[in-house]
């Protein structure tokens, strides 16, 4: 008999396929090759003689689910995590934020400060990431050299900005950023981000989103995030933001809209009209004081929603696991339903809900034969997850990024038994902490 | 020279005090000896010479604080930890938790239960908790073998519970309870507990507070946890439930109110002039959709506010910094204000405001000469706690309890390096599983 060839066999107690059926698979098997997943089945089911592996991953008591997807960072921001807190929106962003990164962000920070981001986001869990922030060449050079899955998107503002000190070359960012990553490896995505209506001129917004349709890229804005936006724009252009949006034709389904607080009932209709998709970050949106996005009402029109963690200036830690139990919570609470926003649902918005968002569902977010084999495998041996009548609760309810044990991305294992494979954290954690001094310094002075 | 001898020398990388002050010392060293701080210095003040001691803790990048304080919890729940989510509070708790209660809870249950429970507290960095629930020897039992410091109150409820089933004998209950807990260790405190003003009578809440007083215990209840339950009191009793609470005669500042979910101003002043103290439970309360208390009006008149996770059905974990987390972000939302509930109160909430809200702030609460030796050593030397600026927004709104390393109650290491020292976490572990064994037959015949 001749044995079929695998990179890769992974035995667990549990998976969640996460598939659109959402089927869990007992005492699962699952075969990887060429980065893709060739099977998932029982193990009654598996011939142990049929297959051979290079590997095999087989521990006691661990559930195997999709790694998490996280639509919403600004990874590099980790050099200021904690920096400034408890502070109103615009203050945080124009006195504190938007001044650090005026004088410290260059391509050696984010490449160091994404590199911090990605090992927190491996050992939590995370597998795909959609990152916007400057300098995305750094970004992008870091998810390779860390084996992660990534959406790297510019971000373009009408203001001078560290990669791009005269906005009227905005374009030739585009340019350098295509020319350097679209096609360049199945792990990376570049994207446009427009930091939002109220920060960029209806030409800016245009002609970004007219190079990302031209090229098939995603394009990302922040929308309504806080109260005051909508006045503005209002006020400007005598229309709601979405409505705004709208009409100057940039909303489609390669649109992602971020946050979407202080949507209306009349703004949703025309997301959902427009097939957009949403990346949803409860623990910013709360800590900054901003609002609770009405994302129950979302759904119910189908509009696709994620989840994000923001950068971690607003959060402060990019662990998914806890975004989702907040984000099963918050809603509960603002419905008063404690019926909405089931374990279930919330699973799926960080997994395949998070690659529709991204318009990466045909490859990842589920556990499929033919699919990228991007998974997690958690360790449900702790007295937390004790007992476990149901594992999408514990999932939201109780777990935590530090419960995974192993990561797998695009076949590739990054994390093993919560030893990264291919960062050298001590190095990272080193090299950060060494701009976090100057930071502060650029403070007192 | 003759040296003085200690049990226990701890240095670490920085200490918070939690003391009235809240000092912060950098580099410190900390002496203990029979289960009480006998020093907090600089290392730069430290005489290495003068003192020997029989155990050392000293890592690198390590942030000494006081253990942490829940002060609202049903521990043996952790049996029931995921039965039944995403429901309304009172389906839940008369369709599935009581009817479970009535069924299963056992000595042998709550004394497994607990023992889970505490492992999870100690594995996340609490060092006392308050436990209302039933065969409360079995939760002081499990206290002393895990080495915790705990005030274990009995429950009452004006129908027939698992260890009380003639509600008319409730006073023998407490005789028995004192009888074998009142001053048998420095570790225990025996207390009383009515569930809520809507489930017993007011003979059964005076009955209750009078054996309280006489004794001085702690008297707790569930107050205003849902709206439904304010409408219940006005039309039984023609007054709000705080307002009936204080006619009545029990509150005071041996009273500790669960919840308070729905009190208004006025109820807010009464507590204040009775002196009661409150148990913040936020996570429950989200999940249950029972409401957003009004903490920083509470905190404002000087209300001392702890926090409380609640039991594992309702939450569903026992990690006191989650809870911190979801405390800060929720009373910014709820207010619109990003400035209120700072992350140094809300460390404060968790250490010395939860000793006062259990009347032990003499002996727990803070880091400080002369009190008992109750603290954690947390692990700064990871990346989601890297960089760091301020230390207090990092335990709020980045740390899990899975950082912390270390845990000392009364001068008693029961986990270093994240091995707990007295528990058999398998063993437990495996008596719960086959507890949830029969609870889930249970549910299916």
């Amino acid at each position: 008999m001749i044995k079929t060839e695998l990179d890769l066999l992974v035995f667990g107690s549990l998976l969640l396929t996460m598939s659109s059926q959402q089927a869990v698979v007992e005492h699962p098997v699952l075969g990887i090759r060429d980065g893709k997943i060739v099977f998932v089945m029982p193990r009654k089911d598996f011939q142990e003689g049929a297959y051979c592996a290079k590997k095999v991953l087989n521990r006691r008591d661990t559930l195997i689910m999709p790694g998490l997807i996280n639509t919403h960072t600004h990874l590099a921001m980790t050099c200021f995590r904690g920096m400034a807190d408890d502070l109103p929106l615009m203050t945080w962003l124009h006195e504190r934020i938007f001044p650090a990164e005026a004088q410290h962000v260059s391509p050696q920070m984010v490449y160091a400060g994404s590199l911090l981001a990605m090992a927190e986001m491996i050992l939590s869990g995370t597998t795909t990431f959609c990152d916007s922030y400057f300098f995305v060449d750094s970004v992008a050079r870091a998810a390779m050299d860390a084996g992660m899955r990534a959406v790297v998107s510019q971000g373009f503002i009408d203001f001078p900005t560290p990669d791009t000190p005269d906005p009227s070359r905005q374009l030739d960012t585009v340019e350098r950023l295509i020319a350097s990553w679209k096609g360049a490896s199945p792990l990376i995505q570049p994207a446009l981000f427009c930091h939002s209506p109220y920060s960029c001129s209806p030409e800016t917004l245009l002609r970004i989103k007219a190079a990302a349709s031209r090229e098939n890229l995603l394009y990302m804005l922040h929308l309504s995030e806080t109260r005051e936006e909508i006045s503005l724009i209002q006020e400007r252009y005598g229309r709601k933001p979405a409505l705004f949006l709208r009409d100057l034709g940039v909303l489609d389904s390669a649109t992602l809209a971020v946050h979407c607080t202080w949507l209306d009932e009349e703004e949703m209709a025309v997301l959902a009209e427009c097939g957009v998709r949403v990346s949803h970050a409860p623990q910013s949106n709360m800590k900054l004081a901003s609002g609770i996005a009405p994302i129950p009402a979302m759904q119910a029109r189908r509009i696709p929603v994620s989840l994000g963690t923001d950068g971690s200036a607003s959060n402060n830690d990019l662990d998914l696991f806890r975004e989702m139990d907040t984000a099963a919570k918050i809603h509960k609470i603002a419905t008063m339903d404690p019926t909405v926003m089931k374990a279930r649902q919330v699973v799926q918005m960080a997994t395949l809900d998070g690659a529709k968002a991204l318009g990466l569902e045909e490859r990842i977010g589920s556990i499929e034969a033919g699919k990228a084999a991007d998974l997690i495998i958690l360790d449900l041996n702790q007295p937390h997850l004790t007992p476990m009548y149901d594992p999408f609760s514990h999932l939201v309810y109780a777990a935590t990024g530090s419960d995974v044990l192993t990561s797998i991305i695009n076949g590739n294992v990054v994390m093993e038994n919560r030893e990264l494979r291919h960062l050298d954290l001590d190095a990272i954690m080193k090299e950060v902490k060494a701009i976090a001094k100057r930071i502060k310094k650029g403070h007192r002075d």
